[in-house]
């Protein structure tokens, strides 16, 4: 707490009245009370924009599916499990912020029917049957106004393709830029402490990250975030 | 690390000399890179064991799915993912064993099919083939000879008619006792700190124990444990 004080007290606020909504982790969705499907996400990359976004001043909602991390400090926690739940929650947040950052790993598909007892491993064999879950990103940036969120970013994490897949996402979901990491790199992405990513921006400009500690790729992201804050504010002001 | 040493200095060695085999977690079943089903096992329970077993001088081998939590002081961890890699872990070591106890909440099925690259959402369904995974205490309560182990434990998680599906378990699978618990009870099950279990033997005896923290549920555990070795070489020296 002190530490995390200091290191506040030592910031630039260069998000200071900014309302900034960050999603992180992984969702789960359930087929019965003890089994469904989610995917190796551990949540430490929204969480590390969340803290870094706080430490510069900015109001800051994490939108959070299930993680072991501690919340950081001073952030609006919203804790959810599905993700329709973190659909509900991002949308009712939305308009009122500033920038979102869409940094969780929403799972894509939900299965159709979720049993309501632990079903009994009677056969050899079962099967899921999934529908496609809302896609969160896609509806912020279709509805976005001339001035609400100021700044969108999301995130792909491929394992091929990756600079195609992340330009066809940015480009369909209207966002400010797109942060693009290789599934396939150690020290990149899931579960681990350290990131190594592309920032892909809208003119096709493409800012290649070393590999870094998660916070880091959070400042290095925030910096981008505000520099686009300060472009608009100019705009708005010519 | 200094408490925990103290605090084994203060334990009595009733487990030295004996070998035990904790299994903790959830696995991970992908059916592509970054999509599996998995369960809300946190692992707690299982290291819990570990380290109050360690803690009684038993020479420990924890075989762990996916967690977050720390290796407990003093023993032999070994990381698994699917219910496949758990069992070729839990079968090379299990004939050494005089105590095992299977505390993993191992995946049922797995996908029939892990496609090697990330699936894209294409299609409005998907649908995903399961089929049975391995029955790893099974296997064990069947190859059971006359001395390893001396002592095989399970445990079963339900959410309903508990008792009724945990003595059957305990029958079927040819264990020593089964530690039941609700899952539909607050403060007991995945995730949480704290567990409420009934052990169930063989005699029928049923042991209802309150809500306690998941370490004081292992001390209780691994005093029946002793006690099972204890009549075993009582047998032994008759």
């Amino acid at each position: 707490l002190i530490v995390e004080t200091a290191h506040r007290l030592l910031t630039a606020p260069g998000l200071k009245g900014r309302r900034v909504l960050v999603s992180a982790g992984p969702t789960w969705e359930p087929f019965d009370p003890v089994r469904y499907i989610t995917n190796p996400s551990s949540g430490k990359m929204g969480y590390a924009l969340a803290a870094v976004a706080a430490r510069r001043w900015a109001d800051v909602h994490l939108v959070s599916g299930p993680t072991s991390l501690p919340a950081p400090l001073g952030v609006h926690l919203h804790r959810v499990t599905t993700a329709l739940e973190m659909k509900d929650a991002v949308t009712k947040l939305a308009e009122d912020m500033d920038v979102i950052i869409m940094a969780a790993a929403v799972s894509d598909y939900r299965p159709v029917e979720a049993a309501p007892q632990k079903i009994k491993k009677t056969s050899g064999t079962m099967t899921v049957q999934l529908e496609k879950n809302p896609d969160i990103l896609l509806a912020l940036g279709r509805d976005r106004s001339a001035s609400r969120p100021n700044v969108l970013v999301g995130f792909a994490a491929e394992t091929e393709n990756l600079v195609q897949h992340a330009t066809e996402k940015l480009t369909k979901k209207n966002l400010d830029f797109i942060v693009a990491n290789n599934l396939t790199q150690s020290g990149a992405g899931f579960g681990v402490d350290t990131n190594q990513v592309k920032i892909i921006e809208r003119s096709g400009k493409i800012i290649e990250l070393p590999c870094l500690a998660k916070e880091e790729v959070a400042e290095r992201i925030l910096d981008r975030v505000e520099q686009l804050l300060a472009d608009a504010a100019h705009y708005e002001t010519d």
